[in-house]
């Protein structure tokens, strides 16, 4: 079952640029910066609420986020939805006709289980499933 | 001060067709359609957490909705953040240098005081600032 949004990548293209916007104009937080090379990003982090919001600055011109940027421009990457069963959600996605990127969850940061549903089925918005990596009760 | 993420406000071609994957996909629960005639727009609202999901599909081609996924198609429209103080948010991001495109609150749905920060100088996100119509107290 979904529990809450977990959080809001949204792709940029200078980190320095974008923080002076969530710090100064919105009076946000940054918690942290990081960088994850298995998604060659570079990451701010800020809580907003219960939701994270995650700025994402590609580090190299090939990355996802790069091309995301070359395509889309700068926004909304990808929407984190928290569940309670991630297995279990992606099966009733996947019964429902959706397509996966993930078909079974993968390793994310912060020690939680992922996966992607494809943005084609999704009506326009990638949307990641995560949970923590102990969560195997009703999968 | 931003308090929490109020709502994101996701742009559909058939609220019908979306309605189908956020409830047998996802396995949210729609609480109720609502026609905003101002906005030109008939909305599906989820709770998600502390989270609104507002689907918006468009009542008219010529709406901000029908031209946004005409230029872009389908996918996150707006994010709504919550303030304990609009008008001294907007004054705060003014100064930063952030271009509105409310320079003071107008009146949005259910009572609130809403206004709009323009996504040039939001690094790509359209985003609203919302606060209870009550909310003067810090303004």
């Amino acid at each position: 079952m979904i529990q809450k949004i977990d959080h809001i990548g949204i792709a940029v293209r200078s980190l320095a640029e974008a923080r002076s916007f969530y710090e100064q104009a919105l009076g946000l937080t940054c918690e942290r910066i990081e960088t994850v090379d298995s998604q060659q990003v570079r990451t701010a982090f800020y809580t907003c609420g219960e939701v994270h919001l995650e700025l994402l600055e590609a580090t190299d011109p090939e990355s996802p986020v790069a091309k995301f940027i070359a395509r889309n421009g700068e926004g909304v990457h990808h929407i984190a939805f928290r569940t309670d069963g991630i297995e279990a959600q992606l099966r009733a996605a996947e019964s429902a006709g959706t397509k996966l990127i993930n078909a079974e969850p993968v390793a994310g940061a912060g020690g939680n289980r992922i996966a992607f549903l494809h943005p084609k089925s999704t009506h326009g918005v990638l949307m990641e499933l995560c949970a923590p990596s102990g969560d195997a009760s009703t999968d």
